[in-house]
């Protein structure tokens, strides 16, 4: 099934735009989770099962799973299976963050897509077409492109000034003429003017955003900024502030209805 | 040992600005290493084993290994841990053009130098100085930052102009006031004078640099802009051209030959 229709069909069913980030953080983890021998796998499902009903996707970074090496990226695929066995209709972004040149492309494509089983990931396009054509050759899934990141010095070089316009939009003007339905944006929630703008400009497009702040006046900008005319269109991800809370359920359920509060 | 110290060292030693890139292509590998329950590690020795006096560096690029999931992670594993047994003194760049922000960059540099043991790696430096300071701070380990990459689109977004210069010139400029001692520069050997710009702009800096033809004037020009004051202070990366040629260390030392010819 294609991306948008399995996103569509869950954002109704769970009436949710939140995406929670899969981010096992070994400093981080319950004492009696570390006492297991797959402790990753272990908090990502219990996770999985308190929250499998609030939310529209999850989405592993695979960065805390390869800082643990190969035993990591084991548990990165027994909770991928996990997921896809028991919630099989919650998409799963691998947010990998990936770009490389032609037949390396082709290798990461391979590996996200027919390895690791992802529906979507997310991927630089700072490095040109011909880098994202083994990537978005895989048309039922989404390749979330990196506009704009939510890290403080983002602006150092996405928002240079390029003909009276930032860098980051410049390069979204290109990308809109590219043909390719399975295209999805990234922008970082911290930047509810850049997600309004890009949004302007991906009026249909699947928007993927993070850094979601904990105020509701932060929240309602982003929420605003960033949906499309269907009220929805856009998955907000929350990471540690569900993942380390006391109760992840119950601080899923306030971020759920934060959002939705604003659509 | 810092890395230049390492590096400098080994080019002196085997007289040659050669890295071979290790990139084992399941399609492109002899019958014969097929048979064998570690193919890509079994190729892998054969190649470092017969060209590890011609060489300043080997390049993993981590994506071949990922297409084949653990499986395939396990015998860079092994791959990393041969070189470091056998030879020593031989630097390892980890090519995996990772990039993310905050506490997630520290995981990659963490995957990176302490569980993988890389030397140097590649990075995108997009995303800004708060994004690539978990990997700097890795002080004697080389950070080599993607300025310029030699695919065909690389211009599209990279050559676009900023205040009467391309945007990678620009980047390059900021990057340069960034007091940090042990950030590299990749540039694409297809663009010479990309390459003989960020020379002048880094006369002192490590370089790094794949995609050098095999017409002998195309090496002429890419070695004359990419060499340091003390004729080295640059990696050149072939990784097909040699691991998949009938003889490859006939052809490592042809290039190496090529090469050191207009030093």
């Amino acid at each position: 099934m294609k991306f948008q229709q399995k996103l569509n069909n869950i954002i109704k069913k769970n009436n949710s735009l939140l995406c929670v980030g899969l981010d096992p953080d070994w400093d981080k983890l319950p004492k009696n989770i570390l006492k297991n021998s797959d402790p990753f796998f272990e908090f990502n499902k219990s996770i999985i099962d308190s929250t499998y009903d609030l939310v529209c996707a999850y989405k592993p970074n695979i960065a805390f799973y390869e800082a643990c090496g190969i035993d990591g990226l084991k548990q990165l695929k027994q909770t991928i299976e996990y997921l896809q066995l028991n919630y099989p209709k919650i998409p799963i972004v691998l947010d990998a963050k990936r770009a490389d040149i032609g037949n390396t492309a082709k290798m990461y494509a391979k590996s996200i897509f027919e390895y690791w089983n992802a529906d979507a990931v997310t991927v630089y396009p700072n490095l040109g077409l011909d880098s994202l054509i083994p990537f978005l050759q895989y048309r039922d899934k989404l390749i979330i492109l990196l506009i704009k990141t939510s890290n403080p010095d983002s602006s150092m070089f996405q928002n240079i000034i390029v003909d009276n316009e930032p860098f980051y939009l410049k390069l979204a003007r290109k990308i809109k003429t590219w043909k390719h339905p399975n295209i999805g944006i990234f922008v970082g929630a911290t930047y509810p003017k850049e997600l309004e703008d890009l949004r302007k400009l991906f009026p249909d497009s699947i928007f993927l955003s993070a850094g979601l702040g904990a105020q509701s006046a932060e929240i309602e900008k982003a929420v605003k900024a960033g949906i499309d005319k269907t009220k929805s269109g856009i998955m907000f991800n929350a990471s540690r502030s569900i993942l380390y809370a006391k109760d992840p359920r119950k601080e899923a359920k306030k971020l759920k209805e934060e959002i939705n509060k604003y659509r």
